[in-house]
């Protein structure tokens, strides 16, 4: 299929972020998660953790009422100019090189390049809970409410910067349940679509 | 992972079929498709062509409405009669030998089987037209309406009898996109997970 370019999108506490790395470690690419915050850094002023946050998730609350009004004179919102740099970076970054690069609406900012390979990470919500405990520690609030809030939070980020259904495998050329076949299987499959 | 069975589930058009035939060749095992209908037909008595679409569909119109009522004196219906020796042979299959098997709720009835491989098939709408247009020549519906129209009825049967959602690739190990992928990527990925 020779893709060029991986955009992964994948669940919270699904191993995306290990998958996209190793992926881009067995090609011999760049994979680009917090080195594109960096990036995003640079060139936006914003705050790193801010684009961690806000480059993939909406706020929680009301967030719709709140992204609606709280607009500057030309109707941006701050995570409005967060989106507008973060596309501008990822359509800039895969017009140069070939890279893996993990979340951030990629699969959505790329749909229209033939070279790009979309994938779907996901996982069950036990496996995801084991995941994000050992990884992250415990929390004062359980992991299955902490997955709950994040897949809430990004589905609605996603649904309110694409026209896109956050997940809907219809978007992807595949689909892969971590959980079930294992981080290592995941990235052969990847690697063998390259 | 050393999976003996792979389930394929499939969107009507998606290749699911050909798929699930030219796996079982690469492995040289068995693939149930017709095989299956007919060893369905020998040991329920209900005729190929009823198996075939009762198998899997419901019947379209008001069919809850008739499949809660039209019912003999054990409260089976004759597409239940048919669900228990399908889930039967379905099983005894699972037991006998490695295989592949497309369809008819195999992904849930093989469910608990630590052997078993879920997939799910699908393809965007556009390419599934071309494909049965292609296949089964051109009706006086058009393609899209005869597509919409078997997801309907395949979702309905599943949704009656199985506790799943049809489609829902959180129940399968991977769903694959057969027309942006390819039927032949389909069948390498399938194969290296066996």
């Amino acid at each position: 299929m020779n893709k060029r370019i991986i955009a992964i999108s994948r669940q919270f506490g699904s191993g995306g972020r290990t998958i996209g790395k190793e992926t881009a470690d067995k090609l011999g690419i760049h994979c680009y998660d917090s080195e594109l915050i960096e990036k995003i850094a640079e060139e936006s002023g914003f705050a790193k953790e801010y684009i961690a946050e806000r480059g993939e998730y909406t706020s929680g609350g009301n967030w719709f009422a709140g992204a609606l009004s709280e607009r500057d004179f030309y109707g941006h919102s701050n995570q409005d100019s967060l989106w507008i740099v973060q596309r501008k970076i990822i359509l800039e970054l895969a017009e140069k090189e070939d890279c893996v690069i993990v979340g951030r609406c990629a699969d959505y900012i790329l749909r229209e390049r033939e070279d790009c390979l979309r994938v779907f990470v996901y996982a069950d919500m036990e496996k995801r809970a084991d995941r994000i405990v050992k990884q992250y520690g415990e929390r004062s609030v359980s992991p299955e409410k902490r997955l709950r809030d994040k897949d809430k939070r990004r589905a609605a980020y996603y649904q309110f910067y694409t026209e896109w259904k956050w997940g809907d495998v219809q978007n992807y050329h595949l689909a892969l349940n971590s959980g079930l076949i294992g981080i290592d299987k995941c990235v052969d499959i990847i690697a063998q679509l390259c």
